[in-house]
């Protein structure tokens, strides 16, 4: 017997941005979940900054807008070569993002803001009931494999102990900056499991029984350790130092993303920051190691090379440490700093988990499922990409809405995504880190230098540029699955743009020729049918845990098959037999669990607003009618034309139905009719979806962001 | 002597929109400043909804993004006219806002959470300090003459009397919907004065000396009748009804905004809002009046016309009441309504205020300068431009930076606005409330009843059609002046384009063919040097209490005379002679009072950062770089090009300097050079700014709204 029992849905352990997206999922889904931290204050191990496209994307359908509006938007990138004259020069500009490849661009902005964000956001969907438990140590799990087959059983049981305040205090925070440093190197986590012993009667213990837990807790994740999962992967001996500071330079390209190389002395990565700071990411070529073994004069002359094996003394590398390293790259362009923010230091590695999960009842995210180097911004994007996978599948589960079945593409759908990172990651480490074999001028007497431990600069080029659509985060592509229809037909070899031979297999149906099945469903301008608003087709469908089932409806007016088989999908709507009358439970809204949205292609002006068949204009309970489902393929008054159908390579005398999951990605491209929705469309979903016709709907199940019974209207136009 | 005494700088009077534009100004311009309400909570007398695309801008320039990002937009106004055959049809349709006007379109929300964006702007800014105090009742105002030409005397006193809360809430607040109605009919504020009765001894008072004080205290001004005020003007027997409510109806065009003319059951206008509401203004042709006089079932058959003279009975007029008159007008279309928010009534008048001010001292605005029909969204807009155009001014000269007479700028460049809207209202709300004189089928029975009272339905159109541009709020042109510099030479008569014969002169300088003097400078996209970001031009200038010179630089790259240029202008900011040194206190930042933005029109990546003046670049004393001074007119990577030099007829082998105000007004347009500068830029600062180079700086004048030492770079890219 402990002291204090409880029951939640879904347990999250650690708070940092992948809990924090689990949260955020359980918050919108009106789920009961915790999210405890073992720290007493939002501190954290890492301090990423990048924010890759996919994400802004992915925020912005949570209607977290800060990100992209308090960050620095990065435009550019510089390549800086060593000129063969003992100086650099600039080889090549490009631009930091694939042109066309989202709305957003990538940005940089501070974590801690981000989590802040994530935080407000959670408190107010979840109006209040989700909040981060801080000073929250979990100290044993369990799983009680006798109740992982009930839907409504608590089978895993987790002991938490509360912490004083001291206790949850990292000791590496006392004001000093680098409160990063213990992430790099391993070792000093555990030291805040030691002291804790369980007893009966303290009731500073807690025993939490879940559904569901989520670990969530970094790269040295105690969860992963408790299921007894080892990462696999590799580390090397290049280290690399992180600076976050205000520059003074005359280097004309600090505001500028830069990748320098210099002949001899490392390399450099420069992030521009929000005010005035930039990040540096800085090649340590020469790191004081083992202090254990040296005497305090021999410390300060530290200089075992980085090729040496053993621990780098951490205490030692100091920002001006760095700055020294820094200073030999950036010459003969001059740099000093001031108002250090933060600093680190890290050594490159990359591993992967080999197992994501527990008897699909405790799982793992983020950090814990892998660990590579921080330079192409992947790390915490990433992480937030696993559980933004994860989290509707959860509440859906919980919910009772879906069977668990779904649960096993969580591992499917994001580890083959790890290793592609970590692939990507190993190439382009190794090739910042390596030392340049070709340079401007190949008459120098450095060029004559050159060995095959040398690497091409063309090549680091290449693979940085080829590595941005990746980096994205925009063009991953989910495998077949229960969630994903890919039937054989449409599979469609395409050559890939860089590699020349390559070859990749998208699912591509002719009747939406750029809508590949598996990928995140892209955004295109449409126009309100009822208010001629213009608006993005994604800020349509936010991050509400609800499917939708995208109505291409073509250029119907004075079409009789458009017209015609718009009456039978409103009339197939309208029937008992109804796909979406089957999944959504009895006095729900009728678009709570799978919402229609029509997007047709004749002249707004030309159709009236009462033409439409009620179906896809319904009315709630109050007898108030939907404005917001009915949308156009057509000139806006101050925005221009989105050209939804040419973008999405629909044909306007066609139509296309498209099934689009809670997350966005795509799920089924199929032709419009009725048939279509009675056929493979309900297939689909009976797959894993769980008739509750006959429940009655409970109050989670509305969806409804807006409390008390306000009409939802997207009001953010652009 | 009274309990309590306090000085401050300005005092300001109500909290509605205009008195919250001016505290929004004196937060972020550092002043001493409080703003008082007599209610003690935020409900309000007026409840408008509209925002005008000026209003908006100077709103971003707030960073106040709440009200474009969460309110309806509105797109489209369709007009519906009488059929012939006793029913309706939808006889055209234009954009609601004048295409390219803007960057914004005419949007509307509820009054409230505008307040509440407002209110969190002022603390934050403030840093806490200002705050609206409500529940603070003015009792008397004097103004003590021996005083008024003190810059540091208070000679403004002003007794409060502090409410308690039974007594500042207004009566007619108790959970009815309609607290607007007693702004409609004057009369019974007064009451809340009767009973206060200073004395010397209650605690509950206490006595202001103000250097200024602000009326925003609404229609029934009492700021305005201390000083004696009398407005002028009339008003009609319109009566109109307003109706916040979620519609049930078959009207097709209930989204768009709607003017609709019925044959004979009088004119309705829709406004579509946010969360499904539709704002409903009414013509009601009978209204019930004179209650004491009648019985009870004299008053249930109440039917008294509209032209009928005498008080309307306001207890009557329900939303019921209302809603029945909307249903005879948009017969033979069906309506009803629920969720009813707000509802109230309002008899159509046009007044103004001959005078605005009283010795440069007190100052009314907004409501207590002018009224109106709120049918055109203009009273919120104008009565929070009144205010967004003396605030900055009351802050140069509190803050010590310009001599009083600035402020006698106020009254002439709003005063004749106040005109011209009450003009414009005059004519469009007779069109709007006068039967519809051509119907479509003129052969019908209809046609043959028109009169010489009946309104012609083109003519309306076409006023409404003009009065889209006045109404944005984009096209005020503030008289010559101090604060214009407005030459002969450069004044250009422009023909109306609606009116044909028409004039209108503007002030034009050849060098910058579309900046007229006197207007606002419009935005344009232009992209960063340092960062390739793209911004608006707008967004680079917050209000923020500085003045700027926005430097054309012209393509000077590989141009001798442009690129000598660039170095004397450099030259002359760096030399002691510099006007801005002169206006600049000691130790302040070098661009906290005048701002050099510098545009040039080569290609951006031929150009490097360094080879621009320092001057161009400033030092902070920290030796850290402004990167965020210096734009170019050329293509973005994601955005396209914003062709800034064309859009404001810019001469790219020549240049411009534009001298824009702290409110965005053009000040001067003059030839690039640093005679320019030296002479008629010099000059034009002279005549009303104060040599303050030997004043030491205080807090308050480094206007940085990010504390401490931060450095200040504009994040918000496109």
């Amino acid at each position: 017997m402990v002291a204090q029992e409880s029951n939640v849905d879904v347990l999250i352990i650690g708070a940092g941005p992948a809990g924090l997206m689990t949260a955020n999922w359980m918050a919108r889904a009106g789920i009961n979940a915790r999210i405890i931290d073992k720290r007493s204050s939002k501190i954290f191990a890492g301090q990423a900054d990048g924010l890759e496209c996919r994400t802004l994307e992915v925020f912005r359908s949570f209607g977290i807008d800060g990100p992209w509006n308090s960050s620095n938007h990065m435009q550019e990138v510089c390549f800086w070569e060593p000129d063969g004259k003992g100086g650099l020069y600039r080889s090549a500009r490009i631009p930091d993002t694939v042109k066309g490849i989202s709305r957003f661009q990538q940005c940089v902005i501070h974590q801690g803001r981000i989590e802040s964000w994530f935080i407000e956001s959670i408190e107010k969907t979840s109006r209040g009931k989700i909040t981060v438990e801080r000073g929250m140590l979990p100290v044993s799990i369990e799983i009680d494999e006798s109740k992982i087959s009930e839907a409504s059983a608590y089978p895993v049981s987790v002991l938490i102990k509360k912490l004083d305040e001291d206790t949850a205090l990292p000791d590496q925070y006392g004001g000093k900056v680098a409160n990063g440093l213990f992430r790099a190197f391993e070792g000093d986590q555990e030291k805040y499991y030691s002291s804790v012993e369980p007893t009966e009667t303290d009731s500073s213990f807690e025993l939490v029984h879940a559904k569901y837990v989520v670990g969530c807790d970094g790269a040295h994740s105690w969860v992963r350790k408790q299921l007894g999962i080892e990462m696999e992967g590799e580390s090397t001996d290049y280290v690399w130092g992180v600076l976050d500071a205000v520059p003074l330079t005359d280097f004309p390209d600090i505001r500028h993303r830069c990748a320098i190389h210099s002949a001899d002395s490392g390399s450099i990565m420069v992030i521009p920051r929000e005010h005035g700071v930039v990040r540096f990411y800085i090649q340590l070529q020469e790191t004081p190691r083992d202090p254990e073994t040296q005497t305090e004069s021999e410390k300060s002359s530290s200089s075992a090379s980085a090729k040496s094996s053993g621990r780098v003394d951490r205490s030692r590398i100091t920002p001006e440490f760095i700055l020294a390293a820094a200073q030999k790259i950036f010459y003969p362009y001059k740099i000093d700093i001031r108002d250090v923010r933060w600093y680190t230091a890290y050594q490159i590695g990359q591993r992967v988990s080999p197992t994501w999960h527990k008897q699909l009842r405790v799982f793992i995210a983020g950090d814990a499922c892998h660990t590579h180097s921080p330079k192409a911004g992947q790390g915490m994007n990433t992480s937030m990409m696993d559980t933004f996978n994860l989290g509707w599948k959860l509440a859906h589960v919980c919910n009772g809405l879906a069977r668990s079945d779904i649960l096993e593409t969580y591992e499917d759908e994001r580890k083959k995504n790890a290793y592609d990172l970590i692939n990507f990651d190993y190439k382009l480490s190794r090739l910042f880190s390596g030392k340049p074999a070709v340079l401007k001028d190949s008459e120098s007497e450095q060029a004559s230098s050159v060995g095959s431990a040398r690497i091409s600069l063309q090549e680091f080029r290449r693979v940085f540029e080829m590595g941005k659509a990746f980096a994205s985060g925009c063009i991953i592509d989910y495998p077949s699955s229960l969630l994903e229809y890919k039937p054989k037909e449409i599979a469609t070899e395409v050559v890939d743009p860089e590699g020349g031979t390559a070859l990749v297999t998208k699912y591509i149906s002719p009747i939406a020729t750029n809508v590949p099945v598996g990928m995140r469903f892209d955004t295109a301008q449409v126009v309100s049918q009822s208010e001629a608003n213009p608006h993005f087709l994604s800020d349509l469908m936010p991050s509400d845990g609800r499917w939708r089932i995208v109505y291409f409806a073509g250029d119907f007016k004075d079409n009789m098959a458009l017209t015609d088989t718009m009456t039978d999908i409103a009339a197939y709507l309208d029937s008992k037999d109804s796909l979406i009358k089957r999944f959504t439970p009895q006095g729900a809204k009728s678009d709570s669990v799978i919402e229609i949205i029509l997007i047709h292609a004749s002249p707004r002006t030309a159709v009236e607003w009462t033409e439409f068949p009620q179906a896809f204009r319904p009315k709630d309970n109050y007898g108030r009618e939907d404005f917001w489902k009915i949308y156009v393929d057509d000139e806006s008054h101050h925005n221009g034309h989105g050209h939804a159908y040419k973008k999405y390579g629909i044909d306007p005398k066609k139509g296309a139905l498209i099934v689009v999951r809670p997350d966005g990605y795509v799920s089924a491209v199929l032709p419009i009719g009725a048939d279509s929705l009675a056929g493979p469309v309900a297939e689909f979903f009976n797959k894993f979806m769980i008739d509750v016709s006959t429940r009655k709907a409970d109050p989670f199940e509305r969806w409804d962001l807006y409390g008390s019974d306000e009409v939802v209207q997207p009001v953010l136009a652009l």
